[in-house]
């Protein structure tokens, strides 16, 4: 019995199901346009097998492990490492039982739904995960791990991937990136300029980062003009490995417009670290406003991730560092926060400036009516937390009304899982086909408007608003 | 083939649709009650042609104004006025060619709805608006509007409206109303009391306008006493126009019930222009306390929509001034703010305040909760981004189990666009219907109190919370 | 005619329907796990008949009144008994008649659920209440009340609760806690220990009542050591009677971990009343941490009910006191309130802590990524205005994406209305299983784990959270 329902996801509604499955069945094979992720590109420079079961589906994905840890699953028993190098299970078969008599922790969840349709359609597997098959599941996904066909690239071309972005910090030599270019191997992957690292006073390393920058450039990041000097050469470097896009990750979505001296005395308490925490906030501000500009010059599309409260747990970060799943949203302004950048640039057709939230109370109140207005920003699509399918359709519900569909940007699957790529870009398919069908059922929209919009909110708009 | 389906916005379940279509069958062609608007009582007065389609359905609307402009459009290119008198497209059918290209962008939107239903209904028009349809549109719009029938006393009466307020500052000289009185003319338009110009210190010209009402109402504005005898006075005067209500439109909800001796002290300083913003905000807030007092004295209903961060963008301001579609909700507290207000005369069930919010959040948190508990307080229906098929549902879904029906007040239309009237009262229609009949459907209601309900959210409860 | 639909609250469409009913079916005569109520225990220990249909259904029912008080009838109208004991209502028929001919106003509210479930259920009422029956019912229910069945201990064994929990003070003697324990009755009522009274400086008598529970402990309260001490002994004596729980409602859920001698600090000036508003928060935020660190010790679990900004009128709470349906939620913050427990405890598998928020908002970006990643966690139902159908349907779209169904702890009825107990359960049981087979409608559950499910959400979650 296969594991998935072929209309997952439509309404149970028999009518208004036909209308949702026949919009999917026009865009299920559409290719895969993946604007922002985190996948890891040396897979693709390298072409080695992955691991291990548990290696690829379970100690990496931070969705996977912090619901395990919510019910007292220990993160060293799923291999996760440690940051002093202590102990961690590392054997692969012990944490894949661990997790597989765990399986039922996702019923309800997206985790379910992903794993699930990598299961079945990257594995051939058609039996539910559990304690009882826990070993025929890591024994058979081991064994296609060693095949050619199971290999980073023939996945990639078998998941039906027309381009794939990573995300690398600024000071990234790009190396897989080129090494990828360089082997001849056709898939397009590329990459994104993420420069926190060297804008975040508050990153661990910041001075030695923007050090590193004026290395890399050769420009004398000791000033604030080499300082922008060094991002725009940066840029550039990072264009030539296919970037269309710079990506932030700021605590807030604060941006402010400096004077120019200010800005640069800022520059100076920042790499002598003696921002106070208002001051480093002011400084990402004003860099994002500094960001835009240069997207004026160089076209990279600007990415705004905000309002995740980092590392909550101190016991957590002391034994495991960042990005363990103990990354929890805050609420979060955009009126007043975006009001300096917007000010400075946000009536310019050329710029494009695409907002993400993990505060869905903004969805309506303020980024809807923001979007519906300026005509340099766009609507990331729903994010981490609200990337499922109860998050998709309040993100339509919410923010079709003022913004329509032509300021949202289409799909980002933003993984580290290479095998949930196909997975998420077919629950957004799906649910998408399922709000447009409602809106033909409910005299919202022509029959053949549909399929045209369906088109669109799967490949045309990402394509257009990321410029690839 | 029509524009709009008949059908459209109730449920597609069908026996869901046959108890939601039955309820809207009782109510579709009751008489419209537009409690609260922004319409022209010059049109009704003079019963002058409207100018051209172009001038009737784009230049006005920030709806429509506002996303064209999201999507790069000028609004220039649109014919909106410019503050400096410098050059803005006059021709209308330029300005129509090129909302008519770019009239996809409304897919989903209520504006789509109200604009298809105004197209259908009022110029009976049967092919969608593209390009390609652009110029028929226009040719077939300016004839119909130079005919009889289409004049704005012959519209009023097809809409089958039976009391239209709209809004005028309380300096307003409601020469327009005048003339519709003394015109003989039957249609009942009356004023409602917007008094921000003489209430808002930080209003341009508002010592001008404090001074203005002096003249006006014959006290003497300089001195606290005759500030609110003013007041008094001018609430009279529009009572005799028909006023019902006041309305306040300020930043936040806040209220505050000062000792008199401060409140005079703040409007000295008001005056003088030296407010400081909190000395300005606990002004606007004192204020709405005595509103709320004059309301008590003289039936006026008290009307609150705060929370809209107005004017966002300063280029837009400066070249095009307020209400252009740059103003964005941001979060509003209901609970701290409203408290001195409830607390001076929030117990007395002869007053009438009715709040409206921007914020979704506050409807479950704190809207319902008030307006369920205080005798004073009524719920206005959604509005501006809200008032929309998704945004009416979720009113209803997040008021009702806390606040009743009773706690509502029917529906505002709030509109500035003339012809979108019928189209958005009958939106109301038809959801309201939709969830009284999902009501029905789940055992929530009796079948014999739907039909009840269904009348008075569409006429008896605006009658009754407006007192007209 | 019944006033109950069989099917009500299941979805409408037929297939969707049928799952629900079939999932409900299999758990609606499950015994009620009632982990968390305001139910009178000296009810159980006297088994005395309730007074009449008023003094059972309206005075004391704050769902009840405050709906009444919001369209204008007066509290004493109602019998709401006065803080300077002056004239209300004692005619328990004259209340009723208001109440009856006040019915409408409950029109799809969670009230008129539970009250007509009561009737019918309870008393076997086949017409639906208004004025015209007011009468009748009054004699009918009166009739009943005389009868052994309708004793209250003879209802709590026909309602089928197998466990239910009332919340006393900290320093309640328990006496009819005990006095039940005396009686050789087999029905399980079970204490919870509410200590604000000790805990909150701000809480009228603070220092009378710490004093109190230095005596009834014999520990020196005047001492921080002694204090600590006494909670200690008291959570102890509060086992005794049952008690596997907590219960805290602080304005806020902040917490703190102070060093140990700036809390002793605080505890020595709240105790001469000298604590500002900051310092009386900042040791009530100190204390959860406290009773945390006592669950860890005892293992009660730890609940937060957090976020009421209570007795908002003053008129009411100077006339009516405390708890008579105007307190009003307020927007509340989790991340970082909750972070210093967190810190201190929060990985803690041992420890339980069951979250509740009046702020809908909080659910999707808050609640569910801590309650998903932190072990000690677990979301509490939807709480208050909450607890209903739409309320129910919204925390489980809006929390089981992230914190799956594991995370929750099945249902609270949280109720001081007796006869709502079955009626609140059987609301939870049917919006459960309809959520349930939506989500086996869609391809997001399988049919054989959705009765499982169901079975865990009505029963198996609140015994294992609650350690009953």
């Amino acid at each position: 019995m296969p594991l998935l329902d072929e209309d997952r996801l439509f309404p149970p509604e028999p009518a208004l199901r036909d209308l949702a499955r026949a919009l999917y069945e026009d865009v299920r094979d559409l290719p895969i346009v993946s604007p922002h992720g985190h996948t890891d590109p040396r897979w693709f420079a390298e072409n080695q097998p992955f691991p291990d079961p548990a290696q690829l589906f379970v100690t990496p994905d931070h969705y996977v492990f912090r619901m395990l840890a919510s019910q007292g699953v220990a993160l060293t028993d799923l291999g996760v490492p440690r940051v002093d190098g202590g102990p961690t299970e590392t054997d692969g078969r012990k944490i894949w039982r661990l997790f597989a008599s765990n399986y039922h922790l996702f019923a309800g969840t997206p985790s379910r739904l992903w794993l699930d349709h990598s299961f079945q359609h990257v594995f051939g597997i058609d039996r539910r995960l559990s304690a009882q098959t826990a070993d025929w599941y890591y024994d058979h996904i081991s064994d296609c791990l060693t095949r050619p066909e199971f290999l980073p690239r023939a996945l990639y071309e078998r998941f039906g991937i027309e381009v794939l972005a990573t995300t690398e910090a600024a000071t990234d030599d790009l190396r897989w990136h080129r090494a990828i270019r360089e082997s001849g191997w056709r898939g397009r992957v590329v990459t994104a300029y993420r420069p926190d690292g060297v804008i975040d006073p508050e990153m661990p390393g910041f001075a030695d980062n923007v050090a590193l920058l004026g290395q890399q450039t050769g420009f004398d990041t000791a000033t604030w003009a080499g300082y922008l000097d060094a991002h725009r050469a940066r840029r550039a470097y990072f264009r030539e490995f296919g970037a269309t896009s710079s990506d932030h990750g700021h605590p807030s979505a604060r941006t402010e417009d400096l004077p120019q001296a200010e800005a640069a005395a800022l520059f100076q308490k920042a790499q002598r670290g003696d921002c106070t925490p208002a001051e480093a906030d002011a400084f990402r501000g004003h860099m994002l406003t500094e960001m835009a500009r240069m997207s004026l010059e160089d076209g990279l599309v600007l990415q705004i991730h905000p309002g995740s409260r980092r590392n909550h747990s101190d016991a957590v970060m002391a034994m495991f560092g960042r990005d363990k799943g103990f990354d929890i949203p805050g609420r979060t302004d955009y009126v007043t926060a975006l009001r300096p950048l917007l000010n400075a640039v946000g009536m310019r057709p050329d710029l494009t400036v695409i907002l993400f939230t993990l505060d869905e109370s903004s969805y309506a109140r303020e980024l809807a009516p923001l979007a519906g207005a300026y005509p340099c920003l766009r609507l990331g699509p729903p994010w981490w937390f609200h990337d499922s399918p109860e998050g998709m359709r309040r993100f339509r519900e919410m923010t079709t009304e003022t913004a329509g569909f032509s300021n949202t940007v289409g799909f980002n699957d933003d993984t580290r899982a290479f095998c949930s790529i196909p997975a998420r870009h077919d629950v957004a398919r799906r649910v998408d086909c399922a709000f447009l069908a409602a809106l033909v059922a409910t005299g919202r929209l022509d029959s053949e408007e549909a399929p045209l919009l369906a088109h669109e909110l799967t490949y045309g708009l990402a394509k257009r608003a990321y410029r690839l």
